[in-house]
């Protein structure tokens, strides 16, 4: 029986934990799709106890605190901080196998020096040890980053956002972390939803434009990708049902683009139309700027209306939306294809029955315009465990070069978030290491050691040219 | 090497042994979904030989032998039964990895102590050594149940049955172990069925009452519901292709309803609202009655019509049926819980594609009118399996809570059929022994010993309210 | 951990080495279904060096460069043969993992006996031995054949072709492997694609007879069967985005044939009822000849329409078709089994999650016209690997019986391919010794060495009438 997660975590042979130890654990962190608040790195946020740094945003554990039939008051709501704590350990201690069981552990471990299990018989120690660590102020927002040796995260940015805290933290010649934005562009794509024109005003305003049609539409967003750009930005990131395809002149575009614009309602397959040729131009101006396009697909938010008006959205009712269809996601890389305009790309689906239909579509695109020019992202959300984890890189490992892989980022709300590298790191030089204890791969530690350091941080400096 | 199918069979560790052997084991069997016959529980069944008994109705078994060129006649023909014993053994003998193999072993040992293979070279003892005890009045439905440690069973009624079986059992005070019925309406569903408007009527006597319209349709089924709860019902349980989501007014039900009844033909759209509307009426009558529902879903039955022809349904020509929308499931289940109508419900579905849909569509929709209110259903049929039941338990392990799974039911017609429950527990107990082994859990006899227990048992208990 | 690809290669217990060499080793090759140029058999085709015979026209490989970065140049452009070796050795060394990895090492143990690992560092010297071996004579393409205990192998060939190669390989007494044509009608199915009007009036003429209507193409194509089956086909094969079935009229048909024939477009509605026309038709003609009937599905062909311009197709820019409907499926089946004109049938499905669903489906259909008489296919192209071979039999052995099954295939267009046989047999020895290993199947040499010879060899042989 190996302890409970102790220095060997997920290491099961010799060859795993050299290249854990030796080699992955000693590279630092590029986190490349964050949640992180710039304006809270900004202030160099502090916590006043583990429940506001654990459970505050966190919709993974009120998830599971539901699923243990907890009441509401002591997840979202006003119980005090002690009281959700200790409900959190009770619910926790059932969670055998869940990867928020582990990250929480990775956590208690890493930042707190907690060694043994949280559960109901022991929440008011970790409580306690947690709240006095907590009060050191090496454990601000900024302060955690430091320990984590995190060298550089993107955040999620709407375009219309000032990044008046990107430019803020980057002129503070005291903190050496990037902090970049990342583009999300997802409100301008979002035509069926009813803030949809509110949107496109507030657009027009960032952007210092009038916005009367399509064309209108894109000199904005122009202007803002320019601005983005002015401040390191090197990625977009694309949230949505499904990657569409259904061809789509502009001039149709701008007629669907002026009907829900003037508060119309869209069909189905107008704003399938709008979103391919949407997606289509930013994924132009992308490449044209040499940044990379991220593709997150399948999921399905806000299923419980009833909590949705109490409590909004990203608070634990969202799904794995199932049936993207993969040929349209072909047709799409395609259409840019085509044009030569088809940036580096990263797709994640959260389905986690599109593995194998992602890499063998990625593997059409491939070419001499960068060393896997095409990325299957890691195991994304409802993924994000070691199953799922081995999953998408033995795919990849099938159909594509896991060599070549960029890798791990947290897209977390969390400053403890950073572990989960940690975690991906062991798994993955566990995976590397069983080809190669399975006499699949020749044991060669300098082409190894080389392949788990390229894949835990030099593929992504590379890859996106930080 | 591990000895065929021994004490410590699926245990892979020390861990492993000491959870089952100590712990699950020794829990008694709560068999909430079967198909077994009151009628034969009442009669108290003997068997003549193990034919009778095994492949008297088990399509399982059936459709290995078809799968081995046998003949029908030794299937479902009228060749003797000795001869169809030997087809069968000789078909088993190259059924390795199948799990009607391991439970047929399962069934061998536990009822008849025999411990060798069954095979084409030993079929002629093992006929012997079976009959022999069957021949012992021990060996009727009853005694079989009896030493099987069974202590509840649920069966599978039509709202029309009159449950005089089920309350002549009840009546029978030397029979200790509860048969309580569950309700199965779907002959009320499946309006496109030839056979509906003869169900109605059936209905209408069954209720003593009129049926003219979708009220009175509700008000039969809540006559027959009364009339189940009384007889101790507790669940239900729908058998549906996919669980629909196409929103329809009561008024528009009834002309649906109204036109079916009438012998006309309805379109698909019409049947899947319908069908919405008519499982949106029963969630909120169960809700209202404190019963959990059950849905299994994604099965394509009766496939093969030339042998349906000659040997009706249920005789192994059923598949399964893929591309269920999730999205409607999620839809179908926010209405209910829109309404405050939300009961406890379990999700099964045939396609093994749909385990990490249906977990992130349960975690919408857990709260605190129960611990783990939604559950997913313990691996079905096709997937009633190791590598199934592995895989449904990683799934609900990664997404949600293990520890609140309330676990095995046998969905079987045959007596002898409850070592499935110990093939279960088995695998369930290796399953967290593994996360122990692996260090990515702590070993905690107390908690750990209990967990396992309340998965074997405790937790269908409490969550039934038996 | 164990050597790079040793004797004992996927060989994890003792029971499997025994399985493996004992046993399956020692067993010829049938190679059902491959995609050889029966002209390179007669001509005896030479290979000036490895290049040639590796990178030629493997489109695997292909895109494993282009994954690499490495320019179109070194892959199908006019570098040096080798230069594009050192390109393929660079991009090897990262593909931990990926099956050509180790076929490209099997392939170099097997007939080149180099025993390490091809890098950037061995590249020139595995460049030298290659070429060196290749210049021996003994390396022909009948050569490799011979030395890989080849039997027979079938050839993937269209109605309209002459056949005059099998003719030529069979008239030679010298060369006694078995060369026998498949018979592969995508083109007459096919009838949205452009060219359908030009290949009706080839296959007019192959047949000497005028085309017209539905019914001349029938006959047109009875006799090309009739011509096939005369030179010893024993097989046919379909490769079809998804099996359909919308049930037409041979009124209809032949409707919708003369409008395309004519130049019309036809609709995606009368595509899917042609074509199922034309599939039942010929099911119906192989069931009358004894022939076995291969349906491969669920792939997208040609995504890349720049590179298509340029290279043409089967270039490496395919990918898997997800979505394709498991109802459809049975229902077809279905239609030929109520006609009593269902051949024997081989299923593959490019997309991994349509496993269970295969099976399942198979189940409905088998019968005692044939032990196996419905088969799921070996885990094909992009699920050729040692995770998508252990996904398909698992599945296989879960829900059917494994013991029948048919076995492995290259589908390779490759002479050195003939280790692929080898690698399977390692995995399925194996698989068969860890269900002994586990205690799940007693160890029984004489059974078990049986089991693992047929499914090598003995049950293509006696599936197929060979």
């Amino acid at each position: 029986m190996k302890q409970f997660m102790d220095k060997d975590f997920c290491l099961t042979s010799e060859t795993a934990k050299t290249l854990f130890h030796d080699y992955a654990s000693k590279m630092p962190i590029i986190d490349y799709h964050c949640h992180l608040s710039p304006k809270e790195i900004w202030e160099d946020r502090r916590f006043n106890n583990i429940t506001e740094v654990w459970l505050g945003g966190d919709h993974y554990k009120w998830r599971l605190m539901r699923a243990n039939g907890v009441d509401e008051k002591y997840i979202t709501g006003d119980a005090p901080d002690h009281d959700k704590f200790i409900k959190y350990a009770e619910t926790l201690e059932k969670c055998i196998g869940n990867p928020v069981h582990q990250w929480s552990h990775l956590e208690l471990k890493t930042y707190f020096g907690y060694e043994k299990a949280l559960n109901s018989g022991t929440a008011e120690e970790v409580w306690k040890l947690c709240n006095e660590k907590l009060a050191d102020p090496a454990f601000s927002a900024r302060g955690i980053m430091k320990m984590s040796n995190v060298k550089l995260v993107c955040t999620t940015d709407d375009p219309v956002d000032s990044l008046e805290y990107h430019e803020k933290i980057k002129a503070d010649e005291s903190f050496d972390i990037q902090v970049l934005p990342a583009w999300r562009p997802d409100r301008i794509v979002n035509i069926e939803k009813p803030d949809f024109a509110d949107y496109v005003n507030k657009l027009a305003k960032a952007a210092d434009t009038e916005i009367v049609c399509i064309k209108c539409v894109k000199r904005a967003l122009k202007t803002r990708l320019d601005f983005f750009a002015a401040h390191g930005c090197k990625l977009a990131d694309h949230g949505i049902d499904y990657v569409p395809y259904v061809p789509c002149t502009e001039a149709e575009a701008s007629e669907i683009f002026k009907k829900a614009y003037a508060g119309g309602e869209v069909t189905a397959e107008e704003a399938a139309k709008y979103k391919t040729h949407m997606l289509l131009f930013f994924g132009a101006e992308y490449a044209q700027r040499n940044w990379a396009m991220q593709l997150h697909y399948g999921c399905k938010r806000n299923n419980n209306g009833y909590m949705f008006r109490q409590l909004g959205p990203d608070t634990g009712y969202d799904c794995i939306l199932n049936g993207a269809p993969g040929p349209q996601l072909a047709d799409f890389l395609n259409a840019l294809a085509t044009d030569n305009t088809l940036p580096r790309t990263i797709i994640y689906s959260l389905d986690p029955n599109d593995n194998a239909v992602i890499e063998t579509i990625m593997g059409c695109f491939q070419n001499s315009d960068a060393v896997g020019k095409l990325q299957h992202g890691s195991a994304w959300w409802f993924n994000d465990h070691k199953d799922g984890m081995e999953a998408q890189m033995k795919s990849l490992a099938n159909e594509g070069i896991l060599g070549n892989f960029i890798g791990m980022l947290t897209d977390s709300r969390s400053f403890l978030s950073y572990p989960r590298h940690e975690y991906f790191r062991r798994i993955m030089c566990n995976l590397i290491a069983d080809f190669v204890e399975n006499g699949e791969y020749p044991w060669d530690e300098k082409i190894l050691g080389r392949m788990v350091q390229d894949i835990s941080y030099n593929n992504a400096v590379r890859y996106f040219g930080f």
